[in-house]
């Protein structure tokens, strides 16, 4: 527990192993067993669950057995749930929300707002903006790249290596707003345009339009978003911002009237995206 | 470890950590490093495997970090292998068996003699019957609902969400004595009927008469279950029933005995399903 | 601790369990919250991660709770990331690798250099020759036979029961420097030859020839390998060992040198295959 900041109210619980220049901001709850290795910066109300570890070693550790620095750092309202590892030189926003037993390596760029669910596994060199969801089971490969209101559903595997084995990596793209379904495999290299919807179960072997809806193996296109209705109302269910806005930043004006505050923003050169 | 009611024959290893109003009947054992919150009941001659956290917090510990009364119960003579994560508002049945790593969110209900096997990540509001067996890495989403005797293979994945991401959920009915093979996809709101065999990697869309063998993607009726012959024997494979009894409980009678058997009951209004 | 046999240089960390029967070589390292049960035999300079769980126990142990001798050995540079469960009656060569969370039951046999990645899931009774690469979230069934130089990528579920649930076990043959790519799916008793190329996603069957390109589900033969183009450099990206080595006992030398040198070898009967 060498070099430990400590701010007001933190708990530690039992069984618990402290790396060296750790920093737990105020009101961070450590739960019993988890592990926080050396270098990691815990902010504000963050709580780590039972068995975490945090800070795991680096492929550089077991050449020699000695701990470089590779920061980590996790904002603040944070709910990492048990089990969760997360390894160094990886940044994380605000109000992170992990399920249990989520693995997150190395060189990692992760937004405000993300939720990474139960065994979802990251690998190392991604970027994920804000309010992306993943939900359980999720595998994102190397060089994975979404932007921000980016939905993963459960089971979806992210690729990068167009003829495995090889030392050639093309991260898939995924723009904003973009709705993965349960079980799709997006194969390396492919964006996947902004608004679309890639069916559960697609293989995605080509690029997905703005809009499209895919489906299949190989995906084809079989729609565009505003032909598919809700269930429920039997109306338009796409795009899905105008209809769901649980934890999103529109949540209590609504979407049309938050992109309007948004593009206003813009022109006056403040929040713009 | 505050009102720890135990019983006789109760082994408790090292590194555990025990929560509030925990009840640990005869024989029960408590592997090391597992972790028991608040209000878990644990039923005789249960073991729990090393590393398992039971009655685990849901989402509103993390409001205020104020633990409430979530209850879980255990049946008799369970198997709870190492790293099991389950939540409270669930109670299950005796004999049940999880593997490594499984996970069981609150407010589920689970009958006897289940198994639910290593990795697997059942949401919350399922359903699942007396005899059910799920195998690895087997996600159920939430409102799922499953009857007796069903097997779920490797991989598969039920949903919910006919419109992802919506608020509407349309959790997927399985009724007795269907099988699932690995790597299936259900999609939302579909029923698998009595007796159906859903082939390894379906992805299934539509509803599944009883009795029905569909494969591919998406799903398409290719046989009943009468036409497939075992690979061994070069008789009818199914109904399975007839040539699998292992841990059912037709296992010394037969299938067929024990189907009397039942009728008798239910004419006789004791013991029928 | 009884009986601990403990080489020179040994680390153990805190708040871990030692069984019976223990033998630790110079250099192991057993990282915190480890459980290491009885019969357990490390070798020379291999890491244990934290909360592994190493000569787990098999079925009999729940039947009177007492441990009967199922050893466990694990070669020498090994490294066993944090998480990982490994059974007894299993024994690993040198250079072993796992990700975080892998899952290997009893009864496997695993050559040198393998690595099996993350949350990976080995049933008992595999075969695995050496210098074989599982990526995450592989899974395994009972009596899977893979040769030297096979790659399985992430999600890849390996299936062994022609008509579940049944009694019968068709496990998979992979011969050698096969590549099975992200969450293919080989259905029982398949052969899949040596040099042949099942692309992401698909259903496999039937038997793959050697040097075959196959793709679908149902998976159909598309191309031959020969035919098969690097997007980084126009020319043949296959066989992979021509243009892939990283890790590989060719690294310093080359594919067809090193081959050479095997054949060699084979003639003057020392170190043939």
């Amino acid at each position: 527990m060498d070099d430990l900041i400590k701010g007001d109210r933190v708990v530690i619980k039992e069984n618990i192993s402290l790396g060296k220049n750790v920093i737990l901001e105020n009101d961070v709850y450590i739960d019993s067993g988890a592990i926080i290795r050396d270098h990691v910066h815990i902010k504000r109300g963050t709580y780590i669950g039972s068995q975490c570890i945090l800070g795991e070693y680096t492929g550089d550790f077991f050449r020699d057995r000695t701990v470089r620095s590779h920061p980590l750092v996790i904002g603040e309202e944070s709910v990492i749930r048990s089990g969760t590892i997360i390894y160094g030189d990886t940044t994380i926003g605000s109000h992170f929300q992990t399920g249990h037993r989520a693995t997150i390596r190395e060189k990692n760029q992760i937004g405000h707002h993300v939720r990474i669910g139960t065994l979802s596994d990251i690998q190392h060199s991604c970027q994920i903006g804000n309010y992306v969801n993943l939900h359980s089971n999720v595998f994102l490969g190397e060089e994975t790249e979404i932007e921000d209101y980016v939905w993963l559903f459960p089971g979806v595997t992210v690729t990068n290596d167009p003829t495995p084995p090889s030392n050639i990596i093309q991260g898939v793209k995924i723009q904003s707003y973009a709705s993965i379904a349960a079980k799709a495999l997006l194969l390396p290299g492919v964006t996947i345009c902004s608004h679309s919807l890639v069916g559960a179960g697609a293989v995605v072997t080509k690029n997905v339009p703005e809009k499209a809806v895919v489906v299949g193996n190989p995906a084809k296109i079989v729609a565009d978003i505003d032909e598919i209705q809700s269930r429920d109302t039997k109306s338009n269910a796409y795009p899905w911002p105008l209809h769901f806005s649980r934890g999103m930043p529109w949540e209590t004006v609504g979407f049309e009237e938050w992109l309007k505050e948004q593009q206003t923003d813009d022109e006056c050169g403040r929040n713009g995206r």
